[in-house]
């Protein structure tokens, strides 16, 4: 199986390189060179963390097309604010049989993904799916070399539609075992956990950020009781809007739990017993995807939905007000909502037969 | 003149020493005798850093009556949340031209202590004020030692109603020259510079604060350029209010100008030009008066009058919550609002004629 990796970060690098390791054919695109310079001239990419050593993409690249030619599976690997941004690019180059899976979609990734693609006349038979977290805790330590502090056991993925789930164990499950099948991108986009964990944690450790540049553990130091007081409420405005949606949510909880084998007796608790969050450093800005990506990208839909369903999430809108206005950017506008993912109006069966089955 | 200090925290032992030094007859009341066990033995209260010396009180009781009795002058120094309970307690042995002021009163404290003491049956002709913040940057250092960073230049303060501001040159002003009549309690109670610098600042250290046990500068380190940037954005939604009210707002950036005679292009600059604010240390934990005192009886009722006048307070509301979330504590509920202070329903030429003439 020939497989494609959209975006190098250091999730992108440390996807590609560990493809690799397991003997796949892995192309790299970037849409700047200048991250992968390096890897264009050496194809190495450095592993350290859970998985070592040094391993050899087929070849990097900045040209899209060439990236995902004759690829069966394209795993996209960018913040979700760029989704559309790789949706319009890939469009015209697409080819029959292939799938393309967010890593993560955040929520409502592969509705918006697959509205571009209808949207710009792909009529090949393409699967969109998202997953629901990215498969590493990663951070890039230096040029070329990316620490795995933890592949998780687990991490959902869906079809959209889910009728189409099947094609995912023949390829990315092939790929991947430790991607779980599950019922739709309900579930996928609603059990976000980065949008617990990520926006709130930053916000609270604002100014500890600006005038350290980061220089704390952004778990272990960086969630305190009080914040975690702050991630359950958010949890479980999270959970309100996903069960008003018909899918059984996870807690924050519950899915240390699933995806670290971490227990506690609260969030707070669980965090500090998870190993792999150990030696995470909190980002050196504010003007980072934990905000910039998480918002707009997880909590506005979960907060538009919400709107939409009578279902009211005081906590999240007060994180994405104080975010707008610490980034000095509306966020409520830039974000997805039930609107632009096209489903405004809809009732809660609607939505349903259109993420199961494809039916607007 | 006979003056009379209730509550014994850092401010009011500051206040008790500035005044004995003055050469004034003070009595320092507070309601647990913990705090004050060693100045009812040795009446001495230390000042450090603007204030150098040691100070003598008349005298220091747990009795409420004793301290007020023959006082012309009642300081009230305690967290606004407390503003009710000393009403009460007073209420019974007021006397005939006690003048009472509010260090601060937060906002509406005048109106909710004027409340009080009708409701209680109070006949006599006493005058109820309230300062727009407390008259130093002060900080307990060590048992009996306080330490007076900064004097303000100026504090305004108003009686309620304003008819009766001439009772404070004859009183308060003639004790400390430094306070500034102002034209009535909205400018004193919208004016409210804590609301703007306190809970928000906390907040967004709460992480640093509850792992360091507040061990950084609150406003040098505390107060990065996105703190200061949601600063701002509560202070512009503050003036929309007061303006709504029919008076001119004095900003967060001038004040410091007014206050502290520091410049700057920006709030963030202001802040970090002012000398007054260097070694003030952030407290100890986050369940402090920052966010105890100063969301319900600060950012509560700013957005409960803007509810009423039908300005949108989307940044103060957040922090609202966020900190009701952290605290466990629901301050919307505890808070001070327009319904609590008996002003509900009314339009703003109504509450203007009560803040200025005492008309219901």
């Amino acid at each position: 199986m020939k497989i494609a990796v959209l975006g190098a970060g250091n999730g992108g690098q440390a996807l590609a390189a560990y493809l690799s390791m397991k003997g796949f054919s892995v192309s790299l695109y970037n849409r700047s060179k200048k991250r992968i310079s390096n890897i264009i001239k050496t194809r190495t990419i450095r592993l350290e963390g859970e998985v070592q050593g040094a391993f050899e993409v087929d070849f990097a690249t900045t040209d899209i097309s060439e990236a995902i030619k004759g690829r069966h599976l394209i795993m996209v690997v960018v913040p979700a604010f760029a989704h559309i941004d790789i949706a319009k690019k890939v469009a015209p180059h697409l080819e029959d049989g292939q799938v393309i899976v967010l890593n993560p979609g955040r929520t409502g990734g592969a509705i918006e993904f697959h509205n571009i693609l209808r949207e710009y006349g792909v009529d090949k038979d393409i699967t969109v799916a998202e997953a629901q977290t990215f498969m590493f805790a990663s951070r890039l330590t230096n040029p070329g070399v990316v620490r795995i502090f933890k592949i998780k056991n687990a991490v959902p993925v869906s079809a959209l539609p889910a009728k189409k789930n099947s094609v995912l164990e023949d390829t990315l499950l092939k790929a991947m075992p430790e991607f779980e099948i599950v019922s739709n991108v309900i579930y996928t986009s609603f059990n976000n956990i980065g949008a617990v964990f990520h926006p709130a944690v930053l916000l609270l450790n604002a100014a500890r950020i600006e005038s350290s540049a980061g220089k704390f553990e952004f778990y272990l130091e960086g969630i305190t009781p009080s914040v975690a007081r702050v991630l359950e409420k958010i949890d479980s405005e999270r959970c309100m809007v996903m069960e008003a949606l018909g899918e059984e949510p996870m807690t924050a909880k519950d899915w240390l739990n699933y995806a670290y084998d971490v227990q506690g007796e609260n969030l707070y608790e669980a965090i500090h017993n998870n190993p792999g969050y150990q030696g995470i450093m909190a980002p050196p800005s504010i003007a980072n995807r934990y905000i910039l990506e998480d918002v707009p990208m997880s909590l506005v839909p979960i907060s538009s939905f919400g709107k939409m369903l009578g279902i009211e999430t005081p906590t999240i809108d007060s994180i994405v007000q104080i975010a707008s206005v610490m980034m000095n950017k509306d966020f409520w506008i830039r974000g997805r909502t039930v609107e632009t993912l096209g489903l405004s109006g809809k009732n809660v069966d609607e939505i349903r037969r259109y993420v199961l089955e494809g039916i607007m």
